[in-house]
């Protein structure tokens, strides 16, 4: 063979070392950063060659560029200053297992692509299960099973696909969809579901957002009585998404009795629990999702809050072969003995693209790396931190809680209006030392306290509250 | 704090080495596995414990593991002896950038949330249209612009969105779909675009299947009529999906003459390159793409055969209005200065996922780490690889070409039937010494020769090639 342009396993070592210890150093040194980054629109573009290189560059050269070109362009999600959003923590056994994913870099889409790849997930998906408290049906044992989505609302869509077809017997796979059916949510849920009930040919005007109690969550009567009246038009109801925390406000719909409204009306209930479903590792925070056996799907992301990177959604269905009938397709190149026995699962049946990586080796990682018991830890860690900011709010002058705060959410405004909780919120975020970020209740301008990055401790907490009220105080 | 459970810098630089060179290591000795994984269904999940562990484990152990219950379970897609399928090919530099995204764990959706994630894609993806002598439309420059999709299947769904939006003003969005959409590829066609089809609410039997040459490539005219036809039947045709390089035979719709079709009728042309798209780094393959700039969108998967791991597949729209149009929905939480001032792109709006990976480190890493001379280099000698193949095939008695070979792909049959074929195939495979899969072209049973993996050298093929010719003889 004439010349390789390849890096050598040797020069992988030497250049994966360095890689790693970069790694290192920026946890080392990441409180050293300003949270939300100050670049301008257009500024680190502007700092990269107009033209791809013709020759090769020397690794060092790359690498020195991500500190110098890169860096300055990244707000830290992984800070413990980080408060906006959601957290989307990480930790060292989850970038190890991802690393270990790339290097294997098979493609898990069947079974017979690498067995590990779809057994690993099939079973870290019912570890899951038990780990959560989930109902018995949604294991892969009994007549569902688990799936690693990209992200929660990649799941809501293949959730409502499914549920589609089994409303349609299939025939909207066939034939299209033909304008009549009807889905329910409430408008504390996330864009997602709207965008899946776009996508999925079913209109944005075709999802009814059901009204909501004071404490931001769905009425069960008045799904009960959309879905009474739609029926009565002679639409056909087929799916309701429920939320285990709201991405606004951490909102927890009722789900036993919007479960018993779905199988009376006999439409698909699914729940996402995308940030707060990992709180379920605690028994104690369980009652939030009572009721989740009359769910026919549920999800949550352990690349949320369960110290996994991105992407892994965990996603169950209660039936398989509803999610199975509404996504399988079998061309000629893909059949092969294995699935043909039925004797295996082939994933690329649960999901929207037919490639997939094998993401599950970094949730196994991360559960034996921390035991259950470290996860269960961890998360009641956040959650009494958030409490405690709780706290802070509810008995200070200046501010208000803005919503009830079960676990590591906390929605609050200042006092004095949408324009002093805009200054703040500027005034902190242009800070550097911290970034939060906000939404609207009630119509007001709120902010949020999202609590969840993996090296978040109390001290960062305390100083994010005295950093609000000094920038309160200077209104 | 009390306790913590997570892994410490410190302890992150240990293992991390450890990782690396267990990579570098599985490099250097895979050539020593079966290819295709001889685990039977199930054998990998008995092998691991019933229940999560309550306590953590050393990572010692888990890495030990991944040795003894993982490796049996692998396909190793990595090994030069692979040819079933498409390469899935990855690359040193692509390990590591993917590396880096995972220390650095941001979120793209938005540019505010990590503007270098975000500006760096935009430019890569502009330099990829560069590299590969796309239309200047297709450049964020012009009107158009490229984003980094998980997969082809995931374009596909997408560029068919954008398309239904533009034909339907929208209204699809809003109203649902109304069953007289109708769209257009080949049966040849991958099956995501039968899937995209039946996700976004068309319905298979509204995609039609367009007739096609000796060569499987579609006929120009034969869609032309079908355009005519639905239109008078009161239908609403708005989505064509062209191919170079369908993935069973490697055939090449002519653009040229689709594209002028499409224009001609006002419908959405979209291209997919998913695997042969690479061969437009190098000039002389480029007439396979000429038309590309009647296209209103186009693909082509760098995780497939450009040495970056998966997921990383190219997209880009002639429109990024059509596209945003179809994908946008902007919730409170999610608003922010920089998105309002209309002065960057939130990918979000480019993709049915909110979040995102910041997926462009690893294609940055590759692109310069072998340069353009060196990509368009080891492309060159994967095609003279398969070229060479293609005429001993030409060459022998016992087999013939089945289709047109133009570049990485050959799809071949032992003239003896299905029968033989499927013998030779299955001794094959059983061996562990290749992994070859198999078609259907012209109803009969044909053996797929799919050169792309990154370590492949001409000793691997004429190995292979040896060993065809010995279970031929075995039969």
């Amino acid at each position: 063979m004439s010349r390789s342009y390849h890096m050598s396993p040797k020069e992988f070592r030497k250049w994966g070392r360095a890689v790693i210890d970069w790694i290192a150093d920026y946890q080392e040194r990441i409180e050293s950063f300003p949270v939300l980054s100050r670049a301008a629109p257009g500024q680190i573009r502007a700092s990269l060659p107009a033209n791809p290189p013709e020759k090769p560059e020397p690794f060092g050269r790359i690498l020195a560029d991500v500190e110098e070109k890169i860096l300055p362009g990244i707000t830290h999600w992984q800070s413990p200053n980080f408060f906006a959003f959601f957290p989307a923590n990480s930790s060292g056994p989850s970038i190890l297992g991802d690393l270990l994913s790339s290097g294997l870099a098979v493609q898990g889409m069947l079974w017979a692509t690498s067995p590990a790849c779809t057994e690993l997930e099939t079973h870290v998906l019912d570890w899951m299960a038990d780990m959560t408290g989930l109902p018995e049906a949604f294991r892969s044992t009994s007549t569902g099973g688990g799936v690693i989505q990209d992200s929660a609302s990649s799941a809501t869509l293949c959730a409502l696909l499914a549920a589609r077809e089994r409303a349609t017997a299939g025939l909207s796979n066939k034939r299209g969809c033909d304008g009549r059916l009807t889905a329910y949510t409430t408008a504390q849920a996330h864009s997602s579901v709207e965008k899946a009930a776009r996508i999925a040919g079913i209109g944005s005007e075709s999802l009814r957002l059901v009204e909501i109690d004071q404490n931001f969550a769905m009425r069960p009567e008045s799904l009960a009585r959309r879905l009474e009246e739609d029926r009565q038009a002679g639409l056909v109801p087929f799916f309701v998404c429920a939320a285990v925390g709201t991405t606004s406000a951490g909102a927890v719909d009722p789900l036993e009795a919007v479960g018993r409204v779905c199988r009376e009306h006999k439409v698909w209930l699914h729940v996402d629990g995308a940030m707060a479903g990992t709180a379920a590792l605690c028994p104690e925070f369980r009652p939030l999702f009572a009721g989740l056996e009359l769910a026919d799907s549920y999800c949550f992301n352990p690349h949320k809050w369960m110290f996994t990177n991105f992407d892994c959604d965990c996603f169950w269905v209660a039936r398989r072969k509803d999610l199975i009938d509404a996504l399988s397709i079998l061309p000629e190149y893909l059949r092969n003995q294995a699935s043909e026995s039925g004797a295996v699962i082939d994933y690329r049946d649960w999901q929207v693209p037919l490639g997939r990586r094998f993401r599950a080796l970094k949730l196994w990682f991360v559960i034996r790396s921390y035991g259950v018991e470290g996860l269960r830890h961890h998360v009641r860690e956040h959650v009494a931190l958030a409490q405690q900011f709780a706290a802070w709010v509810r008995d200070s002058a200046e501010f208000e809680l803005a919503a009830p705060a079960p676990l590591n959410l906390v929605c609050f405004r200042h006092r004095g209006g949408d324009e002093a909780n805009q200054k703040i919120l500027d005034r902190l975020n242009g800070s550097g030392e911290l970034y939060l970020t906000h939404t609207k209740l009630d119509g007001k301008l709120t902010l949020r306290m999202s609590i969840g990055a993996t090296r978040t401790e109390g001290r960062h907490v305390q100083a994010a509250w005295e950093k609000i009220r000094a920038a309160a105080r200077q209104l």
